[in-house]
């Protein structure tokens, strides 16, 4: 592992994920650019003295010189995204897979480069894209492919969030801070952060590609540096129209991702909050609630679950299906076997160059004049 | 009343709201310009025949010549709108105060006329935007009027209907037919029949008014004539932006107008298909469910609600409200008292105008290639 | 109009459910034992004056003396219960057909005896089980009939309040007064009031009788005289179990009647506070959600619904919808015509001779240490 | 581990429970009583053959004879309960703490026996019941120990489960089989299985204790040996009454659990199906909605949570917080430190023997005529 020290949410929440199936071992790692935490976080995790390393460059260095039996197979990269780039192509360069956080690079130039790289090692490639890990948007993506909706014509995604509707940045809040330093976080914070979200589910979920968009970037929130809020409108390569909102100002909001997909036959509904449930509308029948752990369901969302009915399963769960496939993937490679099409269905370097080309898609059209932006890679 | 005869929808929920309280009485009508369809409608509503009329002119004329005591106070026009006009100028003319359906007229120009001739003749003149009559969005403005969310940042409204998702108006269905007819629906189906409620309710609930809009209207089923999709960006005169969404083609939704807004302070949300509750949430509070008929509630929700907590109100009480209103405030009038603030608060010319006009600018920017079209009047 | 002057609520509510559909109009009324009372509040209502009778007895003499084109069809008795009897046998005596409030009546006995009066004249007789005119409770009661759910297992009917948390009745409110006091409102408080609803809602849906029941009475407000709180264990003459909770002190709750269903081959939900919905769950099947105004609904159902779907109709247009099939039915027999079936499904004395017995049962056995006793009537 | 070998439900969900947090590693295992199983099932979790073991008595006294540093700290028992007692015991005898899934034994005297034990060794015994391991349990828990509900007078807990409406037990189903088999699984099945967990929750949530009960227990599928369905009436020592409802054969039902507390000032609900959410009912107050991963929670709520509010956490998390809990407590004891409150908030043998207890006083209840069983241990 590659970040994830003391203080970080995002790397603790790695570990619980690759941890829950007993399939994956932190074996060693670099957690922190600082030493003292680096050491201090791994002696936490009960790692071994001699794979605590200091630095990536060690680490990826020492591994790739171990006995194969010994080093590790993979490596996860769980830093803030402006130290994405360099441990991914090093990493990739010296024959390890690499499992990798979101937004995947800093600039959409890296992400091509990181694809090129992945396409010329051929090695696996994981984006944790965490909200497609879901069983009930697998569902959702299963039933939309089989036809059920027939044609799409209308995607409306949402995703709120209000952590952001004071200053948070100035009080001392480090997620807050480096999400919102444009030398840290790019172009954009909503958009980079929870925007890109938004967008790989609408396409992971109706396999649809926007390729125009219309989007009203705002700061809301006095002295902030990079977008807090912003509406976006799309439309997508069958004709199908959308709106893409994103706000980290909706002030009392949580994690609110939600999506709603009309097609010709009828709709339906998905929100992160309550993960398990999926409506689904018809146009001249009752409206039916599919749920987790159901008989009725498809191989996907069977796949990705991991107990009966009614027995919830959250947001670290879909974050482990994220892992379990990637490492089911790797198991099957290592072994010689081909990997099911379940076990392949995991968000990988083509989903991070769309996601960097959305948020440079997406700020260009905001601080233009023109309706529509052309959605380029 | 003047429209309303059998078969029509808006028509007889008119006369439910109206009856409702035991406040107003039908008197006569002019109920179909089919002189047969006029007679039977009359005789089921157990009207006395001589005041069973055969057009809107014959029962203006005739009733301003009867004694006060004996002639209707007030007419309700419930044509389709192309017919709004030309009766309702007429009935103001006559000295007869006007409820009337949305939107208002078939041009903005025939709403700006209206909104003289009103002022001119001093008439009480009240238009049906239902949705601004449930107690829980009375609720809501006068939380935001006193300032609980603190400025509003954004405002998310959507009005999602599936009922035009085929191409119903050639199915026999005739509320589909005349709506989606720009000969008699106007420029605009979707934006007009929906949009303008979704408008009305976000000016309405926040107190502010839109300023500019950017919008992206469709077509989605083959061969129809009018938008029956839309979504639309907004700004709003104090810097806040917003989404209104409206659509005929989300198939498997009924009439799931709902808007979600946000302040510096927190939130709130309201969904008209489940009326009697207003999700209030905070930035570091638990979200709060206020709930019709509850004792906490402001001035504007009690007057607007017949029965205790736990009685669910609906969308002919809303109604009801809206006449109930204006029934108080022309009683108020008659007899010389001054209407209280919450028997005013019924939409009234402006609102159509506004109306008028939303559909004006949303059809022009819809046209357009320009991302910002200004708010004209 | 017997009872319901300035100040009662169940008074106001038959009212507004009496005229919503135009099919009724107050012709009389005696509305209060009070003279100042019953003239002010007949006035506001705009009676006239020679129609504002100071009591029942003066009303139903002079009205039966009437010719029959000018005096009322039916009575309405709106009173507290313990002044329900008298006045409904001497409206039978005198020919008319009568409406009247549940309970029926003070005492099983007095139940029995109109019942016999019914029988022997022959006239309609409608009891205000409001909750049975729901437009979704019709259609699940359709879907059992038909035996969509197999053979029915299990019930379990919830009706939590909290009005009564507090010693209410001794703080000037005059709902709780009455209700609480045994010399107004019988045996029983709780059960009397709101658990009456519950088994009726139980019996009507599905179709079954109960047989044994064995109840926990309880006074959970010190001070008290009359139970306000109970929960009762249920056995069906079809072998089927149940609970039957309620509660006058479940503090914060409104008037949360909700019902749950289960058969051999699913099981159903409706819930009062959201009426308009109907969860319909499957042993291996997406539970379904069915929907008020929905053309897939059955005969009864639309019958009873005045709006198209999503168009939320609530308590009020529920009992108009008792007060609207007691007038169909009145007016199908005065002109001679069959009412339809759905015409004639409102509840009538049968259903208040059953009510007034669960009471006598459910007190006995609140009372005693057997566990079971035998449902007698 | 013992038992949880292939095909085992609970055997997996303990240890990706006990995996998650990286605080436990599993090291050796009895997972099965045939050894094919028990060697195929140890090699699939990549233990060494080693510590793959026949049986549990194998596993105990060789892992006992280890050195200190090399051996076990605990045991995990998740086979049927009518194996829980022999393999608790010697655990125990042999030094090592114990994990054991619910009910704890297979009769009352047997989970006497284990108190006993434990309390002479002084050893760590956790009972896994997990839905106390929910935060928002632990902080509804809070809220009432501290008073905000007043003194609690009603409780309703229901746990519907569909999963028995047919006869499961004949199809194959090796779950049913054993759960309804009395030579397995005891006295009861639905009281045991699912009763117990509602049971437990009511007293942890209130913290009040069952004085007596009033159970009618029932077959409702023909040729079934022990009770899938029941319905109990429950008093507590302050006075509060209840019912707890649980059925395995309310059809359409997946794993329903949810809890209804009723105090003098307010009321609280909470499902286990949406464990995020706790809703706060007050007498005159909008209710609230607490949110996991709110920053207004208390100290257990917070403790037991691991990602941020919106970030759904489920029932293997809630498992997991048992385990972690533990786990907590046995490594404080280990470096000799105190563990603190919110680490030793687990259930433990007394919770054990209580809900032994309970199925002991619901069978005789059932069987008998009286009224009230007082509630004996």
């Amino acid at each position: 592992m590659i970040g994830g020290g003391k203080g970080a949410f995002i790397g603790a929440v790695h570990r619980i994920a690759a941890n829950m199936d007993g399939l994956i071992e932190l074996s060693c790692a670099a957690l922190s650019s600082r030493p003292e935490v680096a050491r201090e976080s791994g002696k936490a995790l009960f790692l071994p003295e001699d794979r605590i390393y200091l630095s990536y460059e060690e680490m990826l260095e020492k591994e790739s010189r171990l006995p194969a039996d010994k080093r590790i197979d993979f490596v996860a990269i769980v830093t803030p995204n402006f130290v994405h780039f360099a441990p991914a192509l090093m990493a990739l360069d010296k024959g390890f897979h690499v499992v990798i956080d979101k937004p995947m690079t800093f600039t959409l130039d890296e992400a091509k480069q990181l694809q090129k790289k992945v396409e010329e090692t051929g090695l696996l490639f994981c984006l944790t894209h965490t909200y497609s890990g879901y069983p009930m948007v697998k569902q959702a993506k299963q039933m939309i492919r089989e036809g059920a909706l027939g044609k799409i014509r209308k995607v409306w995604v949402e995703y709120p969030q209000g952590w952001l509707s004071g200053l948070t940045e100035k009080e001392g809040n480090a997620q807050a801070a480096w999400r919102t330093d444009p030398s840290k976080s790019g172009k954009s914070s909503c958009m980079g952060d929870i925007g890109t979200h938004a967008a790989h589910l609408a396409e992971y979920m109706t396999g649809l590609k926007i390729t125009s968009l219309c989007a009203d970037l705002n700061i809301m929130v006095e002295g902030r540096l990079l977008d807090d809020d912003g509406n976006v409108l799309l439309r997508f390569d069958n004709g199908a129209t959308g709106v893409l909102m994103a706000s980290q100002v909706a002030a009392g909001e949580e994690n609110a991702l939600r999506i709603r997909i009309y097609g010709e036959k009828g709709g339906l509904e998905w929100a992160q909050q309550e993960p398990n449930t999926l409506l689904v509308k018809w146009l001249d029948q009752p409206a039916q609630i599919y749920r987790t752990g159901a008989g009725y369901l498809g191989n996907y969302a069977r796949h990705n679950t991991r107990t009966p009915g009614g027995h919830p399963e959250g947001y670290l769960e879909a974050f482990g299906n994220i892992y379990r496939n990637f490492a089911l993937s790797l198991s099957a490679r290592i072994e010689g076997r081909q990997p099911t099409e379940e076990m392949l269905d995991f968000p990988t370097v083509e989903e991070g160059v769309r996601g960097m080309a959305f948020i440079d898609n997406v700020v260009k059209s905001g601080a233009g004049n023109e309706k529509w932006t052309p959605f380029t890679v």
